[in-house]
């Protein structure tokens, strides 16, 4: 599974050094995750209306390697990938539109399903499941 | 009614421009409100929770009159003013607390409470009312 | 002069009482701004590198009608008015795409133009002057 | 070394979900930086403003343990750690005022120190490296 996410930097991503402010580029994995989920048909809406359901991050990481300007026109490349019936890890790769081959940031997410009243984790929806890839059986979960 | 909040603006307040995010001005005076409902003993989060009462925003505007930076000490006064039983404003002063005469920015909002559920306006919490001032008899509401 | 931005609504514009965050749609407005500036030729990136010039806001306003959710695809119309050489507002309705007759809100921001050296008024960019329409005689600038 | 910062978390820094956007945690990580380097001395504003140095952050992670909301009141410990005379980690611990034995959360954070006009690396200010703990010799640097 592969999927990537267009994003322009507005002045409100930025901060007074005069870069991307560093939890923002977090931000732009997330949208770009939100951007998935309605590609494959799994409404965030509905699962925020209904409230039986919910997929928090339990763990984020990124390392930023290039320096992020207002007005850089990004592609997200994200990886989903499943590691059981109720978590994942979505790999992200920044890169300026104009250069695919250097990234600018990588990053992941994890994210495990729950009931939101119970906080027990239960199995996630099955087009996730089915859309996600599989890590490879020698790679941890984390 | 007065009552006056502390905050010192940080790097996430800021953008590439190298001073406050003008939107940022006004989720600074939406914490002075916020610490004024807790001071008053209004409990936001638990309104959050019950999801029978809310009160949102219908109207904000603000005048940025000198720029504010990262770093900096200011001091938000609030001055909150009953319209009707289900409505009221707040006028914001954000100074320097360094300079408490001359204003950096002036905001004010509007807000209404109503039923989530049905979006019919409701009457706002007793100690809201009793707390507000009223708006002089000769001002308009808006 | 008339000009639209698509918008999707992302988890990050929203807060705890399941709607956007009133000063996220002026944010949203302003990056419909940026992408204004873009589309007649004004970079906006170029001018925060050389700090010859800035554009800051010294109002904005906005008036919330209907609630806007986690999910809507928006369409935000803007209308940029000259009121002199060194100054412009911008109007901005912002829509559901599905039904663009009924805005969800409404805004206004107010720009000068500066050296943001001595904080001193100078002329806008030619292409904003080119591209803004003209404030109708019989209108107040504010 | 080590620093503990005050927080309340407020409307903003949640989401549809009903507790803080993930993102924002980090955002509250470096606003308790920001308030250390205050209390030892160090001006970011002068920093700013100079553009003869920039400590920008190359790496961060967080660990999502508990449910944050509107309304908690958070106190976050920094422990900042020297790895070699232009870089440092900061670790974080994120805990409720009333119940300081279990973290809501734990993060960290990596900068390295640079000028910002030609990327290359200089040493941090002194107080800096002054007021920042050693790594223990076992421990790696990421």
């Amino acid at each position: 599974m592969s999927f990537f996410y267009h994003r322009t930097i507005y002045l409100s991503d930025t901060d007074a050094a005069g870069v991307i402010y560093f939890a923002n580029a977090l931000k732009i994995c997330h949208e770009a995750y939100e951007a998935w989920l309605t590609e494959i048909g799994v409404s965030l809406p509905q699962m925020l209306a209904e409230k039986t359901m919910a997929i928090p991050i339990v763990h984020a990481d990124i390392n930023l390697l290039r320096p992020i300007f207002c007005g850089d026109q990004l592609q997200i490349n994200l990886e989903v990938k499943l590691i059981q019936d109720n978590e994942f890890l979505i790999y992200y790769q920044i890169f300026k539109r104009e250069s695919l081959n250097k990234p600018l940031a990588i990053a992941k997410t994890k994210h495990v399903c729950i009931n939101p009243q119970t906080h027990n984790r239960i199995p996630l929806p099955e087009l996730i499941i089915l859309k996600a890839g599989n890590l490879k059986p020698e790679k941890g979960s984390d």
